[in-house]
């Protein structure tokens, strides 16, 4: 038995890490646990970071992935853009310290938002190979260089080794990793599906990939415009809370409260400010924003709920477009049939404007095929960005679950449709680190839940059609299985002989229903007549299974 | 629309965050999503900090929790022990520095083991109250103080204030925070049923807890002993990756690579060594191990997975052994029938060990009442530590998802079942940061899953005396459900009268069953005997929503 130890004694050990060292012995909360993910959630990395790049420089994307083995579940991995680039003095900390980068503080729609991804990717080539990233970069003529990029754990920052210009005439970032305890697998949670889906809500991108095997893919830009880029927002006041406040206060450059709320805020006028004037009596509207205290930004809180607003400005939300999605679909997916829908911006957690896209796409590749025929799929994204893994703890699976599918005559177990849902907003709230989940709020559920029973609204009609044809032969395959088990409980039970009973039922049915025996039977279509509970549990089992990780 | 910018003008932004600026915009990522779990999250930190110290100080811990509604969604928190206390020097990091404390680096089972719990708590009072943390706190006599603490976001530093000596004589650590957007709600994700599970898996403390409502109510210890304090120990060559190789050769105060595997790892003896030297033809054992470089580690750990070891030292794994969780779940649920597993340690990733505990407990205040009757409920435990959100997402759902109930002759879904299962280790592989799940790794998963059919296996035969009584009757009403529904199928789709085929049909089955006619049914056992693919699938449904997240 160990001995006991008094405080000063267990104090001896206490130590502080940096984030750096944290996500090195907690690499799965960055997405890298289970090997085929682990190698997914490279590629996400840097094609996210491209794809906001070229976007933020006005350039329409033309990536490059090539995924090559180079040993016992080793790949090298080389992702290139023709994007903006990125200075040379700012390549190592952008490609190795955790928690740095552009996005962080800024009040903007964009794939990446935290400045930890491209790191993460440098960090686990590192632990898991030793070796540093290679990157080679160029801003503009005369500006490119390549560099070896590792991290230092210890202190979260970057070592930059053999350090060269080149004099090659290109403009991009093209970075090169090789990573071990990894595994390369085609599939649902596959490098192909991923970009498969990238192109779905990003159908202005180019994207080349190299598999394995050598086999070139190329999926072409289905919309020759590059999307409006989207623009920093002021919050809006009902979006803030306490904290925030003072937080812009302090950093504020305006003389007065009053022009300070003008200045940081959507939607406030000088109108606004007189009518919080009148409610937070106790704040001094004349004073020093930078010395605002907190009991004066609570009354201030308090007043702005009081006061009734214009909804947050969320032009600076820029969706995918319902026109361009019908595009991608088409494009990628095919289907007999399809509906998409586009809501109006909507708001969460009080000031937070979001916008939901949805689209229920039925047949052609739609769906899932699996043995026994098909079944739906859930395709998520936040800001186009594809979210493939923990998507039991997603506000789109909790959402697409939620939707009673009969309403719409739709199986979502056995019949081949696709659920595509994209969420934009200026703050994704991710679940986790590793942002594949986006966190189960209310308003962010209900919403999700409105746009995809909108698009199943869409498809109704079409799909209740195919199901006329085949549902009276289905109906009698679903009679036969109830007599069939009947039977057998019957005779299991009295220990009457199984066949006897069977003959006897067989009888019955065909007194009752004389056009059934001879019926033709339709095995593609032979489950849509299911009823009741079981096929609505079913169902969603089947949802969920749909887009289960692989680790 | 917006101008497009070129590298340099995008890259003016580039910033450095700290952590705690991280989590301060993310907060959903530490626990701090939906005001009930909010809460619950905080009382969480605090007592598993709490049980921490007391057992490496060796004290039988006496807890106390106490709530209080202090304005609109505002809650005062307090949590004391009688445990070691921090001393003065340390408390300001301690408390407000986010990944700094003793246990980071240390290889040793833990309920914490990240350094950013009770940093987060002083974070989130900061952010929705504006106030610090009050924390007093003595190591012994002569030592005691008392102070506020917050945190300086931008450093991820400690700032303390108002300093003070205290006489009094007491040892221990309380802490006081008030926290805003958060509220008490009792039930299933409550801090009560959070406090109730905690002394489950800890019935050697002595917990009190006095509600918003004043109420209180007071754990007593089931148990008068002190658990095994488990004490730090020493990596399996297995468990190791060649990074952590690396940086364990670096910190070696060895003189040469040989001494350094057998003083850094478990099992290796120096006969071992020369095993290893066998296979690292290209290894210099003899070297500095500080200079040890990647590609020779990579050999060594080549060579070190060639050889056969004996399986990792499990005796600092202190599991909270079966007879302790006998006495715990009768203290707590006092059911009618239960059994208890304690599985040998196994190992994951290749050398950690871990020690899997599960039990059934059948009856008395087991699985969770609802309107209809019972259905069963899994109560998640890692290092003794209540999982009460994110199920669906964690090794342990999942696992007991996948037992086949049915072969015990459990209906999980309707009656009073509790799943207790517990799974220690030296490094529980969380899935976020909120280490509210455990990472879905496959041998844990396996093992799980193991335990828990142990344990079925034990109530099985109890379970089945009782279902054997209710169900001749039940199949009766099942065989009675089949009939009723093929009549209404026959007559929709025949036209013919469905009073006519329900006669014929029921005759039918008198002639076959002719006893059931008249049997006895019996409503509270009527679903005992439905079988097969509904049931199943039902199962699993119920079993999910039963330990839904509450935001």
């Amino acid at each position: 038995m160990a001995e006991t130890k008094n405080a000063d004694e267990i104090f001896k050990e206490f130590k502080e890490h940096s984030i750096a060292e944290f996500f090195k012995k907690n690499r799965q909360m960055l997405g890298y646990s289970g090997k085929v993910r682990s190698l997914v959630t490279v590629v996400h990395e840097y094609v996210t970071n491209s794809l906001d790049a070229s976007e933020e420089a006005g350039i329409l994307p033309d990536i490059g992935v090539i995924v090559t083995n180079v040993g016992e579940e080793k790949y090298k991995v080389v992702e290139y853009d023709n994007g903006p680039g990125i200075p040379k003095n700012h390549i190592g900390r952008a490609l190795a310290t955790m928690l740095a980068g552009t996005k962080f503080h800024r009040y903007m729609q964009q794939r990446g938002q935290q400045g930890i991804g491209a790191a993460g990717c440098t960090l686990f080539a590192q632990i898991t190979t030793g070796k540093p990233i290679f990157a080679k970069s160029s801003t503009g003529a005369g500006k490119g260089y390549s560099c070896n990029i590792a991290v230092d754990t210890v202190h979260n920052k970057p070592i930059i080794t053999n350090m060269v210009e080149i004099s090659e005439d290109f403009k991009g970032l093209r970075v090169e990793g090789e990573f071990a305890d990894v595994k390369y697998e085609n599939g649902e949670h596959g490098i192909y599906e991923y970009l498969r889906r990238t192109v779905l809500s990003n159908p202005h991108a180019r994207i080349k990939f190299i598999d394995p095997e050598g086999k070139e893919y190329v999926f072409e830009r289905a919309i020759e415009k590059q999307p409006e880029r989207p623009e920093p927002v002021k919050p809006h006041p009902l979006g803030i809370f306490v904290n925030d406040l003072l937080d812009f206060a302090k950093a504020s450059d305006s003389r007065k409260l009053s022009s300070f709320l003008v200045d940081a805020f959507a939607r406030v006028t000088s109108n606004k400010v007189n009518e919080l004037r009148e409610i937070a009596k106790g704040v001094d509207f004349d004073k020093d924003p930078r010395a605002l205290t907190w009991p004066e930004a609570e009354e201030l809180i308090k007043a702005i709920k009081a006061v009734k607003w214009i909804a947050p400005d969320a032009t600076q939300i820029k969706a995918i477009g319902s026109e361009q999605i019908r595009i991608a679909l088409k494009n990628i997916l095919d289907p007999e049939f399809m509906h998409v829908v586009e809501r109006k911006p909507k708001v969460f957690r009080g000031g937070i404007p979001f916008i939901v896209e949805a689209a229920v796409a039925f047949g052609g590749s739609a769906g899932r095929k699996t043995d026994k025929g098909y079944e739906g799929n859930i395709l998520r994204f936040a800001n186009r960005v594809p979210l493939l893994f923990d998507n039991s703890s997603c506000a789109i699976t909790a959402a697409t679950r939620g939707v009673d599918w009969k309403r719409y005559n739709i199986d979502i177990e056995n019949q081949p449709v696709s659920v595509f849902v994209n969420v934009s907003s200026v703050y994704i709230p991710y679940s986790g680190v590793g942002k594949e989940a986006i966190a189960q709020e209310d308003e962010i559920i209900d919403e999700i839940k409105l746009a995809v029973m909108d698009a199943a609204r869409g498809v109704q009609h079409y799909v209740s059609g195919k199901q006329k044809i085949a549902g009276e032969t289905s109906r009698y395959k679903m009679i036969m299985r109830y007599t069939k088990q009947l039977a057998k409980d019957l005779s299991n039970i009295t220990g009457a002989d199984q066949k006897n009973v069977e003959r006897d039922i067989e009888k019955l049915v065909a007194k009752h229903y004389p056009k059934a025996t001879g019926a033709d039977e339709d095995d593609a279509a032979s489950d849509e007549g299911k009823v009741g509970k079981e096929a609505d549990e079913k169902k969603q089992r089947s949802l969920e299974d749909g887009s289960e990780e692989d680790d």
